[in-house]
Protein backbone atom coordinates (compact mmCIF):
# COMPACT_ATOMS: atom_id res chain seq x y z
CA UNK A 1 0.00 0.00 0.00
CA UNK A 2 2.79 2.56 0.88
CA UNK A 3 4.36 1.32 -2.10
CA UNK A 4 1.42 2.27 -4.34
CA UNK A 5 1.73 5.64 -2.50
CA UNK A 6 5.42 6.19 -3.27
CA UNK A 7 4.48 5.64 -6.84
CA UNK A 8 1.48 7.71 -7.12
CA UNK A 9 3.14 10.28 -5.29
CA UNK A 10 6.60 10.00 -7.61
CA UNK A 11 3.67 10.34 -10.71
CA UNK A 12 2.25 13.06 -9.42
CA UNK A 13 5.73 14.61 -8.76
CA UNK A 14 6.73 14.09 -12.44
CA UNK A 15 3.50 15.37 -13.71
CA UNK A 16 3.70 18.17 -11.71
CA UNK A 17 7.58 18.40 -12.75
CA UNK A 18 6.72 18.58 -16.32
CA UNK A 19 3.59 20.83 -15.97
CA UNK A 20 6.27 23.52 -14.57
CA UNK A 21 8.14 22.68 -17.41
CA UNK A 22 5.25 23.47 -20.19
CA UNK A 23 5.00 26.48 -18.06
CA UNK A 24 8.15 27.66 -18.20
CA UNK A 25 8.58 27.35 -22.38
CA UNK A 26 5.41 29.19 -22.94
CA UNK A 27 6.79 31.90 -20.10
CA UNK A 28 9.74 32.11 -22.38
CA UNK A 29 7.94 32.42 -25.43
CA UNK A 30 6.27 35.52 -24.01
CA UNK A 31 9.46 37.07 -22.62
CA UNK A 32 11.33 36.69 -25.91
CA UNK A 33 8.16 38.12 -27.74
CA UNK A 34 8.60 41.31 -25.20
CA UNK A 35 12.39 41.18 -26.63
CA UNK A 36 11.34 41.29 -30.23
CA UNK A 37 8.41 44.20 -29.37
CA UNK A 38 11.46 46.18 -27.91
CA UNK A 39 13.76 45.30 -30.76
CA UNK A 40 11.55 46.91 -33.37
CA UNK A 41 10.40 49.92 -31.19
CA UNK A 42 14.41 50.60 -31.11
CA UNK A 43 14.67 49.99 -34.44
CA UNK A 44 11.93 52.23 -35.43
CA UNK A 45 13.15 54.78 -32.88
CA UNK A 46 16.32 54.86 -34.61
CA UNK A 47 15.04 55.20 -38.05
CA UNK A 48 12.42 58.08 -37.06
CA UNK A 49 15.33 59.80 -35.04
CA UNK A 50 18.06 58.84 -36.75
CA UNK A 51 19.91 57.26 -34.40
CA UNK A 52 23.00 55.50 -35.62
CA UNK A 53 23.72 54.91 -31.95
CA UNK A 54 20.46 53.20 -31.39
CA UNK A 55 20.66 51.42 -34.62
CA UNK A 56 23.79 49.79 -33.61
CA UNK A 57 22.19 48.70 -30.41
CA UNK A 58 19.85 47.16 -32.36
CA UNK A 59 22.25 45.43 -34.60
CA UNK A 60 24.22 43.91 -31.45
CA UNK A 61 21.18 42.53 -29.54
CA UNK A 62 20.09 40.30 -32.29
CA UNK A 63 22.35 38.43 -30.87
CA UNK A 64 20.27 37.93 -27.42
CA UNK A 65 16.73 36.97 -29.63
CA UNK A 66 19.16 34.35 -31.00
CA UNK A 67 20.49 32.76 -28.02
CA UNK A 68 16.89 32.81 -26.39
CA UNK A 69 15.31 31.24 -29.93
CA UNK A 70 17.78 28.19 -29.82
CA UNK A 71 17.63 28.10 -26.11
CA UNK A 72 13.92 27.84 -26.06
CA UNK A 73 13.81 25.27 -28.84
CA UNK A 74 16.37 22.99 -27.28
CA UNK A 75 14.65 23.14 -24.22
CA UNK A 76 11.34 21.73 -26.48
CA UNK A 77 13.44 19.02 -27.42
CA UNK A 78 14.35 17.99 -24.72
CA UNK A 79 10.73 17.74 -23.36
CA UNK A 80 9.87 16.10 -26.78
CA UNK A 81 12.30 13.40 -25.85
CA UNK A 82 11.98 12.70 -22.14
CA UNK A 83 8.25 13.42 -21.63
CA UNK A 84 6.84 12.21 -25.09
CA UNK A 85 3.97 14.38 -24.11
CA UNK A 86 0.58 13.40 -26.48
CA UNK A 87 -2.41 15.45 -27.53
CA UNK A 88 -2.63 19.52 -26.17
CA UNK A 89 0.82 18.60 -24.70
CA UNK A 90 2.45 17.58 -27.50
CA UNK A 91 0.45 20.43 -29.79
CA UNK A 92 1.72 23.30 -26.74
CA UNK A 93 5.76 22.17 -28.05
CA UNK A 94 5.47 21.52 -31.30
CA UNK A 95 3.59 25.12 -31.63
CA UNK A 96 6.48 26.73 -29.60
CA UNK A 97 8.94 25.58 -32.05
CA UNK A 98 7.44 27.11 -34.36
CA UNK A 99 6.78 30.10 -32.88
CA UNK A 100 9.70 31.41 -31.61
CA UNK A 101 11.00 30.47 -35.26
CA UNK A 102 8.87 33.35 -36.18
CA UNK A 103 9.83 35.77 -33.00
CA UNK A 104 13.45 35.00 -34.32
CA UNK A 105 12.79 36.02 -37.85
CA UNK A 106 10.68 39.11 -36.79
CA UNK A 107 14.06 40.22 -34.67
CA UNK A 108 15.56 39.71 -37.88
CA UNK A 109 13.35 42.08 -39.66
CA UNK A 110 14.30 44.65 -37.20
CA UNK A 111 17.77 44.18 -37.68
CA UNK A 112 16.94 44.79 -41.12
CA UNK A 113 14.96 48.02 -40.12
CA UNK A 114 18.20 49.37 -37.74
CA UNK A 115 20.17 48.99 -41.17
CA UNK A 116 18.14 51.15 -42.99
CA UNK A 117 17.85 53.53 -40.51
CA UNK A 118 21.84 54.12 -40.30
CA UNK A 119 22.11 54.20 -44.12
CA UNK A 120 18.94 56.84 -44.01
CA UNK A 121 21.12 59.14 -42.00
CA UNK A 122 23.45 59.50 -45.52
CA UNK A 123 20.25 61.18 -47.10
CA UNK A 124 17.35 62.03 -44.76
CA UNK A 125 14.07 61.55 -45.52
CA UNK A 126 11.08 64.38 -44.83
CA UNK A 127 8.45 64.21 -42.68
CA UNK A 128 5.55 63.13 -44.22
CA UNK A 129 7.08 60.01 -45.23
CA UNK A 130 8.84 59.15 -41.61
CA UNK A 131 5.22 59.72 -40.23
CA UNK A 132 3.50 57.16 -41.81
CA UNK A 133 6.00 54.57 -41.20
CA UNK A 134 5.42 55.57 -37.78
CA UNK A 135 2.15 54.76 -37.92
CA UNK A 136 2.23 51.65 -39.43
CA UNK A 137 5.32 50.76 -37.30
CA UNK A 138 2.71 51.53 -34.40
CA UNK A 139 -0.40 49.13 -35.96
CA UNK A 140 1.94 46.20 -36.74
CA UNK A 141 3.54 46.82 -32.90
CA UNK A 142 0.31 46.34 -31.23
CA UNK A 143 -0.68 43.37 -33.90
CA UNK A 144 2.24 41.99 -32.48
CA UNK A 145 1.47 42.54 -29.08
CA UNK A 146 -2.09 41.25 -29.33
CA UNK A 147 -0.86 38.05 -31.31
CA UNK A 148 1.70 37.71 -27.95
CA UNK A 149 -1.48 38.45 -25.95
CA UNK A 150 -3.49 35.70 -27.53
CA UNK A 151 -0.91 33.32 -27.18
CA UNK A 152 0.02 33.65 -23.63
CA UNK A 153 -4.04 32.92 -23.05
CA UNK A 154 -4.46 30.51 -26.09
CA UNK A 155 -7.33 33.03 -27.16
CA UNK A 156 -8.82 31.96 -30.43
CA UNK A 157 -10.93 34.74 -30.26
CA UNK A 158 -8.36 36.86 -30.02
CA UNK A 159 -6.27 35.18 -32.37
CA UNK A 160 -8.74 35.41 -35.41
CA UNK A 161 -8.76 39.21 -34.82
CA UNK A 162 -5.17 39.63 -35.43
CA UNK A 163 -5.48 37.45 -38.60
CA UNK A 164 -8.63 40.11 -39.67
CA UNK A 165 -6.26 43.26 -38.29
CA UNK A 166 -3.81 42.56 -40.36
CA UNK A 167 -5.38 43.11 -43.88
CA UNK A 168 -5.49 46.33 -42.52
CA UNK A 169 -2.06 46.90 -42.34
CA UNK A 170 -1.46 45.23 -45.61
CA UNK A 171 -3.22 48.05 -46.84
CA UNK A 172 -1.79 50.65 -45.29
CA UNK A 173 2.14 49.27 -46.65
CA UNK A 174 0.39 49.42 -50.10
CA UNK A 175 -0.67 52.97 -49.63
CA UNK A 176 3.00 53.51 -48.38
CA UNK A 177 4.51 51.64 -50.98
CA UNK A 178 1.89 53.30 -54.26
CA UNK A 179 3.10 57.02 -52.49
CA UNK A 180 7.09 56.24 -52.72
CA UNK A 181 6.90 55.05 -56.16
CA UNK A 182 4.98 58.60 -57.21
CA UNK A 183 7.64 60.50 -55.15
CA UNK A 184 10.83 58.37 -56.60
CA UNK A 185 9.17 59.26 -60.38
CA UNK A 186 8.60 63.03 -59.41
CA UNK A 187 11.78 63.33 -57.98
CA UNK A 188 14.72 60.55 -58.82
CA UNK A 189 17.12 62.05 -56.60
CA UNK A 190 14.79 60.56 -53.93
CA UNK A 191 15.40 57.40 -55.11
CA UNK A 192 17.67 55.72 -52.15
CA UNK A 193 15.13 57.61 -49.46
CA UNK A 194 12.69 56.32 -50.28
CA UNK A 195 14.14 52.56 -51.06
CA UNK A 196 14.58 52.70 -47.35
CA UNK A 197 11.25 53.56 -46.84
CA UNK A 198 9.87 51.07 -48.99
CA UNK A 199 12.27 48.44 -47.73
CA UNK A 200 11.15 49.33 -43.87
CA UNK A 201 7.67 49.47 -44.36
CA UNK A 202 8.05 45.51 -46.46
CA UNK A 203 10.04 44.43 -43.00
CA UNK A 204 7.33 45.81 -41.27
CA UNK A 205 4.59 43.96 -43.13
CA UNK A 206 6.64 40.90 -43.08
CA UNK A 207 6.33 41.00 -39.07
CA UNK A 208 2.37 41.42 -38.89
CA UNK A 209 2.51 38.42 -41.53
CA UNK A 210 4.43 36.54 -38.83
CA UNK A 211 2.11 37.67 -35.85
CA UNK A 212 -0.51 36.35 -37.87
CA UNK A 213 1.21 33.01 -37.88
CA UNK A 214 1.93 33.01 -34.35
CA UNK A 215 -1.83 33.72 -34.09
CA UNK A 216 -2.48 30.48 -36.42
CA UNK A 217 -0.44 28.21 -33.95
CA UNK A 218 -2.51 29.13 -31.13
CA UNK A 219 -6.05 28.20 -33.19
CA UNK A 220 -4.08 24.83 -33.74
CA UNK A 221 -3.20 24.49 -30.35
CA UNK A 222 -6.86 25.16 -29.21
CA UNK A 223 -8.84 23.72 -31.88
CA UNK A 224 -6.22 21.23 -33.59
CA UNK A 225 -6.91 22.38 -36.86
CA UNK A 226 -4.50 23.81 -39.19
CA UNK A 227 -6.34 26.53 -40.19
CA UNK A 228 -3.00 28.25 -42.71
CA UNK A 229 -4.15 28.35 -46.40
CA UNK A 230 -8.20 28.65 -45.71
CA UNK A 231 -9.78 32.01 -45.94
CA UNK A 232 -10.77 33.64 -42.52
CA UNK A 233 -14.80 33.55 -43.33
CA UNK A 234 -14.06 29.79 -43.65
CA UNK A 235 -12.20 29.72 -40.27
CA UNK A 236 -15.14 31.74 -38.73
CA UNK A 237 -17.53 29.26 -40.17
CA UNK A 238 -15.59 26.02 -39.24
CA UNK A 239 -15.21 26.96 -35.37
CA UNK A 240 -18.77 28.26 -35.14
CA UNK A 241 -20.17 24.89 -36.39
CA UNK A 242 -18.12 23.43 -33.30
CA UNK B 1 8.91 -18.92 -25.29
CA UNK B 2 6.33 -18.45 -28.28
CA UNK B 3 4.94 -15.75 -26.57
CA UNK B 4 8.79 -13.93 -26.05
CA UNK B 5 9.16 -14.80 -29.62
CA UNK B 6 5.64 -13.25 -30.79
CA UNK B 7 6.75 -10.21 -28.96
CA UNK B 8 9.71 -10.06 -30.43
CA UNK B 9 8.09 -10.21 -33.84
CA UNK B 10 6.14 -7.72 -33.01
CA UNK B 11 8.39 -5.34 -31.73
CA UNK B 12 10.41 -6.05 -34.89
CA UNK B 13 7.17 -4.98 -37.07
CA UNK B 14 6.15 -1.76 -35.13
CA UNK B 15 10.07 -0.72 -35.53
CA UNK B 16 10.16 -1.87 -38.91
CA UNK B 17 6.76 0.09 -39.43
CA UNK B 18 8.16 3.15 -38.12
CA UNK B 19 11.27 3.01 -40.20
CA UNK B 20 9.25 3.20 -42.55
CA UNK B 21 7.01 6.04 -41.46
CA UNK B 22 10.55 7.74 -41.15
CA UNK B 23 11.44 6.97 -44.81
CA UNK B 24 8.22 7.85 -45.88
CA UNK B 25 8.63 11.73 -44.30
CA UNK B 26 12.48 12.00 -45.62
CA UNK B 27 10.58 11.61 -49.14
CA UNK B 28 7.66 13.26 -48.74
CA UNK B 29 10.02 16.61 -47.79
CA UNK B 30 11.74 16.01 -51.30
CA UNK B 31 8.52 15.14 -53.14
CA UNK B 32 7.36 18.74 -51.98
CA UNK B 33 11.33 20.01 -52.45
CA UNK B 34 10.85 19.48 -56.03
CA UNK B 35 7.65 20.91 -56.44
CA UNK B 36 8.77 23.85 -54.95
CA UNK B 37 11.54 24.26 -57.48
CA UNK B 38 9.41 23.76 -60.48
CA UNK B 39 7.28 26.20 -59.12
CA UNK B 40 10.23 28.85 -59.00
CA UNK B 41 11.25 27.82 -62.53
CA UNK B 42 7.90 28.81 -63.91
CA UNK B 43 7.42 31.84 -62.01
CA UNK B 44 10.98 32.70 -63.73
CA UNK B 45 9.89 31.63 -67.24
CA UNK B 46 6.67 33.75 -66.96
CA UNK B 47 8.76 36.94 -65.77
CA UNK B 48 11.08 36.25 -68.42
CA UNK B 49 8.81 35.42 -71.13
CA UNK B 50 5.67 37.54 -69.88
CA UNK B 51 3.66 34.68 -69.65
CA UNK B 52 0.43 35.78 -67.83
CA UNK B 53 -1.10 31.92 -68.28
CA UNK B 54 1.86 30.32 -66.69
CA UNK B 55 1.91 32.97 -64.13
CA UNK B 56 -1.39 32.49 -63.21
CA UNK B 57 -0.75 28.90 -63.20
CA UNK B 58 2.03 29.20 -60.69
CA UNK B 59 -0.43 30.99 -58.11
CA UNK B 60 -3.01 28.26 -58.26
CA UNK B 61 -0.33 25.63 -57.64
CA UNK B 62 0.26 27.56 -54.70
CA UNK B 63 -2.30 25.36 -53.19
CA UNK B 64 -1.03 22.04 -53.51
CA UNK B 65 2.48 23.40 -51.98
CA UNK B 66 0.36 24.46 -49.16
CA UNK B 67 -1.88 21.07 -48.58
CA UNK B 68 1.58 18.90 -49.28
CA UNK B 69 3.04 21.10 -46.25
CA UNK B 70 -0.20 20.73 -44.12
CA UNK B 71 -0.12 17.00 -44.51
CA UNK B 72 3.36 16.21 -44.18
CA UNK B 73 2.80 18.31 -40.80
CA UNK B 74 0.38 16.72 -39.42
CA UNK B 75 1.93 12.98 -40.37
CA UNK B 76 5.18 14.69 -38.19
CA UNK B 77 2.74 14.86 -35.35
CA UNK B 78 1.20 12.03 -35.23
CA UNK B 79 4.49 10.32 -35.29
CA UNK B 80 5.71 12.57 -32.53
CA UNK B 81 2.59 11.26 -30.60
CA UNK B 82 2.43 7.37 -31.38
CA UNK B 83 6.26 6.79 -31.74
CA UNK B 84 7.67 9.13 -29.36
CA UNK B 85 10.84 9.31 -31.05
CA UNK B 86 13.79 10.07 -29.39
CA UNK B 87 17.24 11.05 -30.44
CA UNK B 88 18.11 10.97 -33.98
CA UNK B 89 14.30 9.56 -34.99
CA UNK B 90 13.09 12.75 -32.64
CA UNK B 91 15.70 15.08 -34.46
CA UNK B 92 14.65 13.90 -37.87
CA UNK B 93 11.01 14.64 -37.11
CA UNK B 94 11.52 18.02 -35.61
CA UNK B 95 13.87 18.92 -38.74
CA UNK B 96 11.44 18.16 -41.40
CA UNK B 97 8.34 20.30 -39.15
CA UNK B 98 10.88 23.13 -39.72
CA UNK B 99 12.10 22.06 -42.95
CA UNK B 100 8.83 22.10 -44.60
CA UNK B 101 7.52 25.35 -43.46
CA UNK B 102 10.70 27.09 -44.82
CA UNK B 103 9.78 24.71 -48.28
CA UNK B 104 6.17 26.39 -48.03
CA UNK B 105 7.66 29.88 -48.15
CA UNK B 106 9.56 29.32 -50.68
CA UNK B 107 6.53 28.65 -52.14
CA UNK B 108 5.04 31.65 -51.23
CA UNK B 109 7.93 33.66 -52.86
CA UNK B 110 7.46 31.36 -56.13
CA UNK B 111 4.09 32.95 -55.91
CA UNK B 112 5.36 36.43 -54.85
CA UNK B 113 7.34 36.05 -58.45
CA UNK B 114 4.90 35.07 -60.46
CA UNK B 115 2.39 38.38 -59.45
CA UNK B 116 5.59 40.51 -60.48
CA UNK B 117 5.71 38.84 -63.85
CA UNK B 118 1.97 39.55 -64.18
CA UNK B 119 2.64 43.46 -63.54
CA UNK B 120 5.49 42.89 -65.45
CA UNK B 121 3.75 42.77 -68.84
CA UNK B 122 2.01 46.15 -67.61
CA UNK B 123 5.54 47.65 -68.69
CA UNK B 124 7.85 45.32 -70.17
CA UNK B 125 11.85 45.24 -68.65
CA UNK B 126 14.55 45.47 -71.05
CA UNK B 127 16.99 42.38 -72.04
CA UNK B 128 19.77 43.06 -69.70
CA UNK B 129 17.45 43.65 -66.41
CA UNK B 130 16.09 40.19 -67.70
CA UNK B 131 19.58 38.43 -68.42
CA UNK B 132 20.44 39.41 -65.02
CA UNK B 133 17.93 38.11 -62.80
CA UNK B 134 17.78 34.83 -64.93
CA UNK B 135 21.26 34.26 -64.06
CA UNK B 136 20.47 34.88 -60.53
CA UNK B 137 17.19 32.74 -60.55
CA UNK B 138 19.16 30.08 -61.69
CA UNK B 139 21.75 30.04 -59.19
CA UNK B 140 18.92 30.03 -56.37
CA UNK B 141 17.65 27.36 -57.95
CA UNK B 142 20.87 25.49 -58.33
CA UNK B 143 21.33 26.42 -54.07
CA UNK B 144 18.06 24.76 -53.28
CA UNK B 145 18.55 21.73 -55.22
CA UNK B 146 21.93 21.53 -53.78
CA UNK B 147 20.16 22.12 -50.38
CA UNK B 148 17.87 19.67 -50.71
CA UNK B 149 20.40 16.82 -52.05
CA UNK B 150 22.04 17.55 -48.94
CA UNK B 151 19.06 16.87 -47.09
CA UNK B 152 18.32 13.80 -48.82
CA UNK B 153 21.52 12.46 -48.02
CA UNK B 154 21.95 14.29 -44.96
CA UNK B 155 25.56 15.34 -46.23
CA UNK B 156 27.07 17.67 -43.52
CA UNK B 157 29.64 19.21 -46.19
CA UNK B 158 27.25 19.22 -49.24
CA UNK B 159 25.34 21.34 -46.40
CA UNK B 160 28.30 23.43 -45.44
CA UNK B 161 29.31 24.41 -49.29
CA UNK B 162 25.67 25.58 -49.69
CA UNK B 163 25.40 28.25 -46.74
CA UNK B 164 28.76 29.35 -48.21
CA UNK B 165 27.65 29.34 -51.64
CA UNK B 166 24.40 31.67 -50.67
CA UNK B 167 26.96 34.31 -49.79
CA UNK B 168 27.68 34.50 -54.06
CA UNK B 169 24.22 34.67 -54.18
CA UNK B 170 23.99 37.77 -51.69
CA UNK B 171 26.73 39.39 -53.67
CA UNK B 172 25.18 38.77 -56.88
CA UNK B 173 21.84 40.12 -55.55
CA UNK B 174 23.24 43.37 -54.33
CA UNK B 175 24.78 43.99 -57.41
CA UNK B 176 21.03 43.34 -59.15
CA UNK B 177 20.23 46.00 -56.54
CA UNK B 178 22.84 49.17 -56.92
CA UNK B 179 21.95 48.57 -60.83
CA UNK B 180 18.32 49.23 -60.73
CA UNK B 181 19.09 51.97 -58.22
CA UNK B 182 21.25 53.64 -60.59
CA UNK B 183 18.49 53.01 -63.21
CA UNK B 184 16.03 54.13 -61.71
CA UNK B 185 17.81 57.83 -60.94
CA UNK B 186 19.01 57.88 -64.59
CA UNK B 187 15.25 57.00 -65.79
CA UNK B 188 12.65 57.52 -63.25
CA UNK B 189 10.13 56.50 -65.75
CA UNK B 190 11.78 52.82 -65.37
CA UNK B 191 10.46 52.81 -61.69
CA UNK B 192 7.83 50.76 -61.93
CA UNK B 193 9.83 48.00 -64.35
CA UNK B 194 13.09 48.53 -61.74
CA UNK B 195 10.52 47.90 -58.83
CA UNK B 196 9.71 44.43 -60.22
CA UNK B 197 12.77 43.47 -61.17
CA UNK B 198 14.04 44.78 -57.32
CA UNK B 199 11.61 42.65 -55.40
CA UNK B 200 11.56 39.52 -57.85
CA UNK B 201 15.55 39.82 -57.19
CA UNK B 202 14.76 39.99 -53.52
CA UNK B 203 12.56 36.93 -53.86
CA UNK B 204 15.09 35.16 -54.80
CA UNK B 205 17.46 36.53 -52.62
CA UNK B 206 15.13 34.77 -49.69
CA UNK B 207 14.90 31.46 -50.93
CA UNK B 208 18.45 31.00 -50.95
CA UNK B 209 18.70 32.11 -47.21
CA UNK B 210 15.44 29.79 -46.72
CA UNK B 211 18.11 26.76 -48.39
CA UNK B 212 20.60 27.44 -46.25
CA UNK B 213 17.93 27.17 -43.55
CA UNK B 214 17.50 23.71 -44.66
CA UNK B 215 20.84 22.81 -44.41
CA UNK B 216 21.45 24.66 -40.93
CA UNK B 217 18.63 21.56 -40.18
CA UNK B 218 20.61 18.73 -41.93
CA UNK B 219 23.52 19.74 -39.70
CA UNK B 220 21.69 19.60 -36.87
CA UNK B 221 20.17 16.02 -37.63
CA UNK B 222 24.36 15.22 -38.33
CA UNK B 223 25.69 16.64 -35.58
CA UNK B 224 22.61 17.47 -33.13
CA UNK B 225 24.20 21.27 -33.13
CA UNK B 226 22.19 24.44 -33.30
CA UNK B 227 24.52 26.01 -36.40
CA UNK B 228 22.40 28.79 -36.57
CA UNK B 229 24.09 32.17 -35.63
CA UNK B 230 27.53 31.21 -35.75
CA UNK B 231 29.94 31.93 -38.26
CA UNK B 232 29.95 29.74 -41.12
CA UNK B 233 34.20 29.50 -40.30
CA UNK B 234 33.46 28.68 -36.74
CA UNK B 235 30.88 25.83 -37.36
CA UNK B 236 33.74 24.37 -39.58
CA UNK B 237 36.48 24.67 -36.79
CA UNK B 238 34.02 22.92 -34.28
CA UNK B 239 32.65 19.90 -36.77
CA UNK B 240 36.83 19.41 -37.66
CA UNK B 241 37.73 19.66 -33.85
CA UNK B 242 35.17 16.49 -33.11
Amino acid sequence: MAKLSDSDNLHQHISKQFDNELLDIRSRVLFLGGLVEEQIESAVKALIEGDVELANRVIKDDDKVNLMEVSIDEECTQILALRQPNARDLRLVVIVIKTIIDLERIGDEAKRIARYAIDLTNHPANYTQLIELEQLAEHVRSLLHDALNAFSRMDVDAALKVVQDDKLIDMEYESIMRKQIAHIMEDPQSTPVSLDIMWSSRSLERIGDRACNICEYVIYYAKGKIIRHISIEQVERDLQIE
